[in-house]
């Protein structure tokens, strides 16, 4: 019988609007390859009295609650006391959490003062989880066949303390074998095109659920079944695989700047970018997959025109008949910002990202992606719908697939 | 006396990791003006006894439930089935809203089936509650002093029918006069640090609450009290802001780039950007803020040492003698591009995000930032404790707070 697992957030910034909570989301990601499901999420401001009603009320019904947030060194973070009161037990000083407190402070430079060592209090009857990330210890307390995580609210510390400390007790006590889960990431077609495609094969064995996760650009497709349903897994799979053709660039959860950088390093060749209307956002991805200083020289921002030129040798005639938008403008970075950079390919973006700028024959949403090898360039154009930042996310997310496609010797159509 | 107001938010995506939720951002939004607040939100999966239980005990606690989700054509809505389940009542058929949905399925050719017919259902006690946006019908009903409302999922017809039929309820029912509120937008300083600066000033008025919202490298400072009380909040905040001096860059919430961006376009002043470690996010963050296009050149993304000269003419013995990661290289890097892209200030950034590249006497976390104009050059170090996402995010805070600094004069230390 699986556990009744569930999850209290804590933070007024959760309910006044400034945040938006993802801690389910990160939760569940670690509950499904162990076979367990979240049941419940309550969210409740910061406040002893709301937050220890909450732990109360939670324990009534589950046997594992997961409480995020309310152990920072501020006035705010009451988690720990709402605990307490719950349980009625005291707070202890952790010496382990203490000393990392401690070396934290001293290699920045900072004080360690009372609030900051608040952060070490760990309730009496708790094992203190370690924080690699962050200052406050995580806590785990059992108490008449249920078990009580106290978690700290910034996302990674969270991830870090679930991966460290919860998920390894999860999987030792309930030992569950996970289900049988296969993933394929796809890029350039969207969600119903996907589905539509998946669907046309007829419906999937009885075993076999399918999911899709979307997001701008990437389509996340999701087969999951029961233990020991690898083999019609995998055979679904591969029909859904050779449906959906191209479009499939990973055949584990993937980013598609991981899956560029990846290709690069197998295939010994550089990369450099220039962009425009994504302001740096390819290069910021590219550089967020660690491995990257392998295959990536550099890129530019060319925002305003006269950089397309200072920095690209883009020609300025060029620019002034066809404009910096353009498939030649885009095809003249992609090849200016390969020579400039010493890369076997060039990456470049161009578009008008809005709310201004847009004309009629050049409106908001159309964007120019090229890329530049030794053997020629290859521009596409896009019209996307969206907002300033909807835009510039679209554009930066096909361009890195374009590349992809160009390093997998794939069409760069659908 | 403000009603006690919760969400029910149901839906299993929301529970297994597919979905986030934001329905609390979006009510929360809509409360606030009214001076009202959301006490608690409760997330449910799909499922009548779920939903039921959480009605039933959301109503025992509050004035005012809304519950959103569940309402649409499939055999996983049920949350009109549960919400009659509570209340003791049947379900009709909404004569509007059937005409409405009728009306949509001409329009997209589409026929009427009895499961689109489904979303035509109210419970029979209640008062049927126009989508404009989609087919499913909003619910009122009140039972016993507490108003129950039923709200579509789908995010953009959620806010409409709070739009159209919640908060012109709420506001005449409870007609309440927002509260004060003041925020202080910080950045150089730790939320510890923060908190203890302001907390050496000894308590503040009874009326006045003080809470924190901390980002890597920023600090937000709320301060929230009844109607009325602006000369207090005034006077309070007037107090906090002299004793964080300079760490504060803005009294209303904004972005550090958006503050930098404002201050560039104050002083008809344009920015070049030289980013290693970071990767392209400074000029991500920069171009984000509608209007960049008037003060910002541009930038580079030197991440190999030989872009740093390629692009920036940073002399390659000073790179060999010092190394890019060095205050000098730091401040060629701004220099450079500042010459190079013809900006009035160049921000340059270059430090080792880690996980490898590390030594003794450069380990993980080092970071040089600088800011170069007309008068000179000014770099700053920094040691940051982070993984490497979370390096490469101070590093650009920082580097965007140092930048803020020197356009507003401040003294670039805290």
């Amino acid at each position: 019988m699986p556990p009744r697992i569930e999850l209290v957030a804590t933070g007024s910034e959760l309910l006044n609007g400034r945040s938006v909570n993802t801690h389910a989301r990160r939760l569940a990601a670690r509950l499904r390859p162990l076979g367990l499901a979240l049941a419940r999420e309550t969210t409740v401001p910061d406040g002893v009295g709301a937050i220890a009603a909450s732990i109360r009320e939670a324990l009534a019904r589950a046997s594992v609650v997961i409480v995020s947030g309310g152990l920072g060194p501020t006035t705010d973070d009451c988690t720990r006391e709402a605990a307490a009161s719950v349980l009625g037990c005291g707070l202890r000083e952790d010496a382990g959490t203490l000393q990392r407190i401690a070396e934290r402070c001293t290699r920045s430079g900072r004080p360690l003062t009372p609030s900051r060592r608040r952060q070490a209090l760990v309730l009496d009857a708790a094992e203190a989880l370690p924080n690699p990330v962050g200052a406050a210890a995580g806590q785990r307390l059992e108490r008449g066949g249920a078990a009580l995580f106290l978690l700290p609210g910034p996302p990674d510390e969270f991830e870090a303390v679930l991966d460290g400390s919860v998920a390894p007790w999860l999987a030792a006590r309930y030992g569950a074998r996970p289900g049988v889960e296969r993933v394929l990431m796809t890029a350039g077609l969207g969600e119903s095109d996907v589905a539509e495609r998946i669907e046309a094969l007829g419906p999937p064995p009885e075993s076999l659920a399918v999911a899709y996760t979307a997001e701008p650009g990437c389509v996340q497709v999701r087969v999951s079944g029961p233990p020991g349903a690898d083999a019609e897994a995998d055979a679904f799979v591969g029909a859904v695989a050779e449906r959906l053709g191209p479009a499939v660039y990973a055949r584990e959860p993937e980013d598609l700047a991981e899956a560029a950088v990846r290709r690069l390093a197998a295939g010994g060749r550089t990369l450099a970018t220039a962009e425009s209307c994504t302001g740096g956002r390819i290069g910021e991805r590219i550089t967020s997959v660690p491995g990257a200083s392998a295959v990536y020289r550099g890129g530019v921002v060319v925002y305003a025109d006269e950089a397309k030129t200072a920095l690209l040798d883009v020609p300025p005639d060029l620019l002034a008949a066809r404009g910096a938008v353009s498939a030649e403008g885009c095809a003249a970075m992609a090849r200016g910002v390969r020579v400039r950079l010493g890369a076997d390919l060039g990456l470049a973006v161009t578009g008008v990202a809005g709310p201004g700028g847009g004309t009629v024959a050049k409106p908001v949403g159309l964007v120019f992606a090229g890329v530049a090898d030794a053997d020629g360039t290859d521009v596409r154009e896009f019209r996307f719908p969206f907002d300033r930042a909807g835009n510039r996310r679209a554009a930066a997310q096909h361009a890195l697939d374009l590349l992809r496609r160009r390093l997998s010797g794939c069409p760069s159509r659908r």
